[in-house]
């Protein structure tokens, strides 16, 4: 009964559902192209699949926080893109490519203001004020991951500690947010909103771990992405970072500040990561982050299914390809 | 009693009272930077001035008000800037200047959040939710309204009444908004709360043609800015829209599209508004605007010594040199 695919169903609904009006077309194109580029819908599934888990009619409770919350997040992404360059996005040009910076950052503004008026619609009183401070503080600690990790940039000292919290900040607290958004949208209370948060953040550190490591050890067939395009840019990642710190030969440190030959520091660097171990241990803590999201819902009392549901999610994400 | 000065200091211990973390100080130097700036403070004195005129206490509980309208309004200018490549705003280099355009984005980005944050502070279970369904509203206009702005600089054909309208949504429904959060704040009911709104839209509109006419016939002496700025860059301004309609000889329509040398061009264009009249009828229909903007008052039932205040207040839009 609990089935993924059907809570994908589910969150693309919720987002088609999202008003967008038609004029002025230069506004609101960028907007729909934005959330007809698909992606995951990771977000919104954990949102109605806990609310589904707490409440019978917790999906329909929880819908318009789903689309909200999908909203935000593809906003952050074509902000993000802005910031980086970036000229791809799931195949297609960004939207600063497709159109120009200003509609880009203009788009971006809207989107963040429509996600803010989705995440209140069907809220009762006593749920706007707990909703829109948990939307708020996710967002403000979104955007202090984005200016942490733009800081690693230009710094060569970034510390395995200070990787992590960037991660937390900047993937984990908004799978957290889902989930809570979820939780107190189909009524639960406090102890259990804050265990699906817990259960959203750790699997959100999993996920971005499990990111590094595909973006390095990926299958190209699969991943959708050039693999070692974070050792090609020279991306503070958790291998990269650990073999920094590690590597007595200095082969990494000197390779990632030159620019040589793509193919060959990739070659090169990986092997480093090979030869310290560091596929193993990442894909270890993966697993343990999953673990420890699982652990997190030990105490909400969810039926068999739910409870087989969530851990299937978490195992999915240690085991993604793509 | 009701003096401006008064709330003019009111408004800057408002935008002092926003709380902002001092880390990491790469994505909140930028705000300070920007909320320190200064400028009228006509917003958040809107506000303040509305609440007292309606309840005794009526500024100390909109003070949370009066911040986020300004944070937010501050947050817009920061974004604009990007977008229209600006270099200098109040005599200081902007933030995508002074740091760089992902900062700017990055920075506008939590201005925007921390405005909807600081929006939601102070309000009662029945207000929250109006007060947060007219900001988003707001919002939205602002930006359909940058929007035409921008297309508007591509077109040769707009209208009045398409400038009109989208001066209204640009400038005027933020003036428009925060009177009505001054209202709500100190609880009126929505017939003032409505004739609130219509007041600040009113004067806003005023406010925009009286900066169009200062931007060409302003004293150089106390506008702050390049006397003609506006015909350099061809923007489209009521001045010049009139211009194009109803100048025969196509001396505008030539000098526009043409990027001849600044004081000539800016002599020759301004001495076709001379000759068509239009500085008077600029000067009028500000005027009618400010009228409009008291005439929404009668109703409310105001004490004189309010009515003279916003009375005041919307001559002073008529009358301001800078």
């Amino acid at each position: 009964m609990l089935d993924i695919d059907k809570y994908i169903a589910a969150a693309e609904e919720a987002v088609r559902q999202l008003e967008i009006p038609a004029t002025p077309s230069g506004l609101y194109d960028p907007i729909r192209y934005t959330l007809q580029a698909g992606g995951k819908r990771i977000r919104p599934v954990l949102t109605l699949a806990v609310a589904d888990a707490v409440a019978p009619d917790g999906r329909r409770r929880a819908a318009n926080q789903a689309a909200a919350i999908e909203m935000f997040h593809n906003f952050t992404l074509l902000h993000d893109d802005v910031m980086d360059r970036a000229d791809m996005r799931r195949g297609r040009p960004t939207v600063h490519r497709q159109w120009n910076e200003a509609t880009a950052i203009l788009s971006g503004d809207a989107m963040l203001t429509l996600a803010g008026a989705a995440m209140m619609k069907g809220c009762d009183e006593a749920q706007l004020r707990p909703v829109m401070e948990l939307f708020n503080r996710t967002a403000m600690e979104i955007y202090e991951g984005q200016q942490h990790d733009m800081d690693f940039e230009s710094r060569t000292d970034v510390t395995i500690g200070e990787y992590m919290e960037m991660i937390r900040l900047k993937t984990s607290v908004l799978l957290g947010c889902a989930c809570a958004l979820g939780a107190i949208m189909a009524g639960a209370d406090s102890a259990v909103t804050d265990a699906f948060y817990g259960y959203g953040e750790s699997l959100g550190l999993a996920f971005q771990l499990r990111d590094d490591y595909l973006d390095t050890y990926g299958d190209p067939a699969t991943f959708g992405k050039q693999i070692g395009g974070d050792i090609a840019c020279g991306k503070k990642t958790w291998l990269l970072i650990n073999a920094l710190a590690e590597d007595t030969t200095g082969t990494v440190a000197a390779e990632i500040s030159d620019p040589s030959p793509r193919e060959e520091k990739i070659n090169r660097v990986r092997a480093v990561y090979d030869s310290l171990g560091l596929p193993q241990r990442c894909l270890g803590l993966i697993r343990r982050y999953a673990d420890d999201a699982i652990v997190r819902l030990a105490t909400v009392g969810l039926q068999p299914e739910a409870m087989d549901f969530f851990t299937r999610l978490a195992m999915q994400t240690v085991d993604r390809t793509r």
